[in-house]
């Protein structure tokens, strides 16, 4: 299974593309989408969703991970966030792929074991599981984290399915 | 100047095309785009983009007016019509149209004369000034206050020009 994890944010966007088989987990690609700040917020709204089609249709995946927005956090970025995940759902559904909503929670819990976890024991984590030597940027490290949590939870569906 | 006007919402999101030189203005058409509450939220962010991008090719507006989100309302709303008003953008740009965003206070205070103004009031005001003889529901009745405001302030910015 392909999965397609995305972290939104109206400045940097981050994507993970990952092949998995729900136990073990390989990194495909990711990255960071920056849009410049200069530019009036539909533009990068624009610019977002032309990378992200890209991006789809250059990894080809099979579902997509996003997170939950965490509306707990100022409120003024939480409805920029919202904008671009509005976008990035767009681009998943207009291609067809289905689309897994977790809370920053529930991501936490899956890839670290605890929902408290910082970003940086999100990173190494996230790069100990797929075996990489280097550390994703964080935001790419997110959306990888997303996907993972995406890849375990199928598994679990399934599994709870032949048992 | 052909200006389309929207009102995002996730259930249901109000549009309204008017024709105006700043001082008079024509209602060109007007609607709602209502999308099914039992469909997956991204399926209905693909009809609205869907619906938004037929509107735009039939009407070819010279630019759009959108309202500002108004996140003094309940923070769950306001997430979700943030994500409506991200691919509403993303249409508009995406077509290369120019963007107003007006705080719903501009839209009263232009449209009624004053910030306050309810809900039936905004409906009455634009259907006198758009000497039309049926009200408009209520979505698409803001869709067409958003265009009117922003048609009247395209005439407040060129006669500084000109003066």
């Amino acid at each position: 299974m392909r999965v397609l994890g995305i972290d939104c944010g109206s400045e940097r966007t981050g994507f993970g593309v990952i092949e998995s088989d729900g136990r073990a987990h390989r990194m495909i690609a990711a990255g960071v989408i920056r849009t410049d700040p200069k530019l009036a917020f539909e533009r990068r709204l624009m610019e977002i969703a032309a990378r992200l089609r890209e991006i789809i249709r250059a990894y080809a995946p099979d579902c997509g991970a996003v997170e939950e927005v965490f509306h707990a956090q100022n409120a003024k970025s939480a409805l920029k966030l919202a904008h671009v995940r509005g976008v990035a759902l767009l681009a998943l559904a207009e291609a067809g792929i289905d689309v897994g909503e977790y809370s920053p929670l529930e991501v936490k819990v899956s890839v670290v074991g605890y929902g408290r976890a910082e970003k940086h024991q999100v990173q190494r984590m996230v790069r100990h599981l797929l075996r990489e030597e280097t550390l994703q940027p964080e935001d790419a490290a997110d959306a990888l984290a997303a996907a993972i949590c995406h890849a375990n939870h199928r598994l679990r569906q399934a599994a709870n399915h032949a048992g």
